[in-house]
């Protein structure tokens, strides 16, 4: 079977096609600027192979249901061509990015799912509203065609109260669903998945520490394959030290900047989104770009490294108290998989936790999963690329199979 | 010498009078509602000890100054009298919250440490704008006596710089002074330097996770005798799990409560310091109600003590990957060191990171310092009862002398 997976945003679709009889990406790209003007298509087909050939075709796109369109036709018709036929696409997956409580696990798109993803639109107001235009495009341009919607939160269904409970009044909970959700549930799962396969154990018998590092960052504690605990919060603003993302703040710090600067709540809120994290101590969001200022004695860059590895560190050491025993510890996304100095300090003087690092396997580079702890560590660290359009195709089958 | 030591509210004096010679307690007190209907003067003379005796008057109490002279008067008068004058008093002691990045250290009042406290106002508004109230009265009632501040946030000075910046945009740090202070410091200072010299070991060569669990509650990572963490943040109220405060949320609630709830940033402050934490979650923040309302089968106080401890457990893994190696975790504070059942659950599965309770030990009350960890844990654990008006009168006394 070949599935479509779609990632709409409100202005965007990211899209994979994947084969799923050897789980080779046929094609891939990204329509940007959806009822924009300066709209662009970009599609590569066999990306990352010897074969790869990518187009940019610079239009408008009114609509994601032109966008889509012109993916079909890039897909289906000539040179681009990768299938006959738009029929030969066996089912849809769609990235949803919260599924609240309603949702814990991928599942085939109804009118029901429609009303519980529309529930869920409060808690991630501008991305729900979009996953649901990219699946309406897709019921329309794809009649007949299952439809899966597979969660970033569902992994994180699985956290018991004592994690998912802020201490704040009860029917902030019972009432408005205030709860830690969590995100890149996707990402960590098919992480811990990949480590039980490499470890050769069952996945329920794993103790897994999961650590998403990209442009947004969250980590995971896995217990016997669950996901028992993550960085994330209500929003994917709590946590980790991110691109533009504060991380864990004292909460007070909002009332202290709407009175002593008279910002108001949205601002607020913007500045902690986008204009703080890496981007906010050192003016750089870039891992390259900042190491770089910092090999040259730029103090902020090298102080916003220092904050960010440290707080990983100090999440590393919570999720091993929480977990008791911990197998091992995974490093994926952009800046897990390929940044060796931030995995390096952020697990530096750990030795008496059991994590001694090998530092020359960590600064080797590696497509392929990766051992980087020394043989003496007693936990296992590894360095394991994610693939969440693959994991969302894999269970969007299965689902589909079941 | 005698010290007086004065922790100043905006309408209430805390007092206890301190002989040095052996650190006996000759009284202790509060004056409480200054300025308001209904005041009262709470006197205790010799407290603790079988020779107690405790005077309560209700009297209008219209300001600090009165207070304070009344307290005088019960200090060197008729039955309550401890001292024959006044001025056998050598030297007041006042707690101060807020210190800012001003204070490290405890410090003699002149003109220049009245504008540095007057200079943290914005920090904390109501406490220290009361404990200027309270060194101005100091200073009319008693000429010529040396007054010194001692600071909550003095202990945290020596925070690396990766451990106080937020991932926040930097200006607000160079301009706002949004960092981590902390709070606490004079009893996690305190308890430290109990448990160097409980261990026999010089405090500059022990790492030691201080825990200190009362109304307020916060934890402190102290390196080689200096602290380099700690829980609490700009203001209390970030980290642990208290009585009515939040600690750690997702900052972006305070942005999704006004806009899905219609608060105002002021509302949303007084929920999360106020009618949050374990009252907020159960409805009583008194861990014995919450035990027993547990034991008889109420889920929300049960939940509400697995939130806290986890939080506590969570926080001190954190706290043991900063420090890399540990000697001891020393519990402190009113739950701290009454609360075998928070203890104990704090401290529970984290065997593999040499952490064994000896559940006996811990389960025994003692007013002494007691050790409850097992034989065969690598770090020591121990219960060390904090005093905070003791503390503040030997940095009264040792600034004094030096």
């Amino acid at each position: 079977m070949k599935i479509l997976v779609l990632n709409s945003g409100s202005s965007s679709i990211k899209y994979q096609l994947i084969d799923m009889e050897d789980e080779s990406v046929l094609c891939s790209g990204l329509v940007e600027r959806i009822g924009l003007e300066g709209g662009v298509v970009v599609y590569k087909k066999a990306p990352d192979t010897d074969a790869e050939t990518k187009t940019s075709i610079d239009m408008e796109v009114p609509s994601h249901n032109e966008g889509l369109l012109k993916v079909i036709e890039l897909i289906t018709t000539g040179e681009t061509a990768v299938i006959k036929d738009k029929s030969e696409i066996g089912a849809l997956g769609h990235r949803v990015v919260h599924g609240g409580e309603y949702f814990s696990e991928p599942t085939v798109v109804d009118d029901e799912v429609i009303k519980g993803i529309e529930a869920c639109i409060p808690l991630a107001p501008l991305h729900n509203a979009a996953h649901l235009a990219g699946i309406r495009v897709g019921a329309d341009l794809f009649p007949g065609v299952p439809q899966v919607v597979v969660f970033d939160t569902a992994f994180h269904q699985t956290l018991p109260e004592h994690a998912y409970m802020y201490a704040l009044p009860y029917e902030l909970y019972t009432e408005n669903k205030i709860r830690r959700y969590g995100a890149h549930g996707t990402s960590h799962k098919f992480v811990a998945g990949e480590m039980a396969r490499i470890l050769e154990k069952p996945l329920e018998d794993c103790n897994i520490i999961t650590v998403h590092l990209g442009n947004g960052s969250s980590m995971s504690a896995v217990k016997n394959g669950k996901c028992v605990d993550t960085s994330m919060g209500l929003t994917p603003l709590a946590g980790l030290v991110m691109g533009t993302r504060c991380g864990d703040i004292d909460p007070a710090v909002v009332a202290y900047l709407a009175r002593n600067k008279g910002m108001s709540v949205d601002e607020i809120d913007t500045l902690l989104n986008k204009k703080s994290g890496l981007e906010g101590m050192c003016g750089m969001s870039d891992m390259r770009d900042i190491h770089a200022a910092a090999d040259k004695g730029d103090k902020r860059a090298a102080m916003a490294v220092a904050v960010q590895t440290y707080r990983n560190k100090k999440y590393i050491g919570s999720y091993m108290a929480a977990l008791g025993r911990v197998d091992a510890i995974v490093f994926t996304a952009g800046i897990g998989e390929n940044d060796d100095i931030v995995r390096l300090e952020s697990l530096r003087g750990m030795e008496n936790l059991g994590i001694v690092v090998d530092e020359a396997a960590n600064a080797e580079r590696s497509s392929e999963p990766k051992k980087i702890s020394a043989d003496n560590s007693v936990v296992d660290v590894w360095v394991i690329p994610t693939n969440e359009e693959l994991a969302i195709a894999r269970e969007t089958r299965d689902v589909l199979a079941s």
